[in-house]
């Protein structure tokens, strides 16, 4: 359908809760801009391997799955990495870093980038990207876990949007809440973090935004 | 004049050389691109004092400067970012940041930011940044350089893009240049490394295309 | 034995080579100095479930393991950690950070942390660490894979060194290594990384020598 | 003295007020420590060049002083820099950095590096750092912050040190602190902010406690 743009929302918590609270508060805050749809994968629901370093994938292959050696969730993801416009990629904060789950994710999407030959070849090239961090710490890793997700989105040569707003946005960089002073422990206390849903919502709109921009480009063509 | 957008190069080097060099190759490969000018601000010859944090700029007013303490050059400079649609830093690595006079600069940029009032606010919203780094050791702070100009673009709630290219990009951030195995000192070191000139032209290359699609966008309105 | 410090070195590369080199060429130079003892954990021959946040690790209990729901190679691994008196991690750069093996490594050391209650309390507390990161890139994720390694030891209370030396380093926050120009599929190609082997054996060394300060400490008192 | 170690605060703030606040709260619980005294360096007070780059520095040369081109309060500074054994950096975070004022201090160390001849040389080697950052938002660039005053003393090839506590600390990396929800325009906002101050204290404390560490061990030379 013309004019209908997809934002993927990825959750790497091992846990329903303070994450997928977020999540959905940036997706929702997506969905009302004109012609978006939205879509979550949670990886806790996946059976995901990691990756070997094998480099096959960047092999020639007439294989329609894109990495050579695992069949597992990876092949769904990978299909629904190629059909969305932006990316918001969003996780708990595990010593400053996404987590192991969050980062087994990312290193399987190697067959995705410049590296390989054939039709998974560069992707995620052009979407947008969104990062959204929460910490069990008040400063406890949520810029360097937006910085790493960042990163990962660089790698794909996607163009990255943060959580700016008119107002004071608590983490430029993207969402950087917190369960502080309740913990991690409690699944909803994101819920008292007003700062970080803001910046959630913003971040979804924001990435929206740019995702119709960056489209309507493409129909002119 | 329709469809002429500007990409200005900034360039935090206290001195002629290796920085200047990137910067070029970066501003003429942008030029190649359909409607693209580019400018180029020399911090070395500028005359900036630095932010004394007073909030000042903050304040309602009826100046036509941003800045509401120092006359000095940034008077000129604020006029070119906000005349321009796309932004390249360009930065020797010095103690794995950027130099104090480009700090300096993007200190002095507080009068545009969400916080300013009046037409100075949200000046560099929605424009193109890239990021331009040489250092004199391999791995002497290129990547945490562009993360910290990146941070810069975030904060003024800009667009962000990286080095990426269908190649082995060295860098994906941005351009890290270096003038390892020779010095800093030579001031044309950085014509051998042939990574970074690649990395330098494929980002000015990358700005421009994003600021094109950004900017097809306004002319729809 | 009065006098004898071990140095634990842990690999995050699912494959043999690369990583395994420069940690060697690290460890074999720990072991020069007086008294010092090297140990290694390959983490690709280990059994190592995620952590699933569920911080039943910082609740009291009477077990002598100190995850309470995973029993696996972690088991021998946090005795490992509490015997040593340095940490090495080294690991190939994935995606700008360590692999998903070593982020899901690091994430199960949360029973090791402040938060515990009883004996695996502050387990790493004052330990010394350092980094090593190997990329295919030259500046592929090598500082950030370092700082991200740092910011896992921080949080542990540990203290950090880098690969600092009287000659040009390469990379001063640890070990910055690189395949480039060859690819991480040649498992022997930092074997030409002059460089990077050169910063691995000061690091080795490094960490060595405050090992053994911090511990003429203990033996005082 | 034999058993006096000196801690040195370094302010980079241009305003009297909540940085200083933090960094006596430091240096008052390093103080507390045996054997340790603590000097302060206010640079807003100070007048200091920006490093040209000229690389003079590295030369032989039979002067006092370490800067071959500047007459300034760096002459005394680096004085300051060679006689203390423990150095905590605390600045405000400016886009996402620290300050232009911190960042011109910092490129003037440059003759106190690896790279010079003569006694100058590896000045600040083995000696201990500690962080501190500010911000008017709440994770407004705290952790990009310290990570860039690491990375300082990195280079230097010191031993570096996190705000780590027995009790959940905030910020691991160093003192993250905020003026939030009031703003930095408010000079005693961060007195408000009573995890930024607990972490002064311990960040403080830890610093004096490793210095002790590593000077006992001079002692037994």
């Amino acid at each position: 359908m013309v004019g209908s743009y997809k934002i993927l929302g990825v959750s790497g918590s091992p846990r329903k809760g303070n994450t997928e609270i977020l999540l959905d508060e940036a997706l929702k805050s997506a969905a009302k801009q004109t012609d978006i749809v939205t879509e979550k994968v949670h990886l806790r629901k996946m059976d995901i391997h990691y990756c070997i370093g094998c480099f096959k994938c960047s092999e020639e292959n007439d294989n329609d799955f894109a990495c050579q050696i695992h069949r597992d969730s990876m092949d769904e993801i990978h299909v629904q990495l190629r059909e969305c416009h932006g990316l918001i990629l969003a996780t708990p904060v595990y010593f400053g870093q996404v987590t192991a789950q969050m980062k087994t994710f990312m290193d399987r999407t190697e067959p995705l980038l410049r590296y390989a030959k054939g039709p998974w070849r560069c992707t995620l090239r052009n979407k947008i990207g969104g990062a959204i961090a929460v910490g069990g710490n008040r400063n406890g890793g949520q810029e360097t876990t937006n910085q790493g997700i960042h990163h990962f989105f660089f790698i794909h040569d996607m163009i990255v949007v943060g959580a700016g707003s008119d107002e004071r946005p608590g983490c430029y960089l993207g969402v950087g809440a917190t369960t502080h002073p309740r913990s991690g422990r409690f699944r909803d206390a994101v819920k008292e973090d007003e700062l970080g849903l803001y910046a959630a919502r913003i971040l979804g709109k924001r990435v929206a935004e740019v995702v119709q921009w960056n489209e309507r480009k493409e129909n002119q063509r």
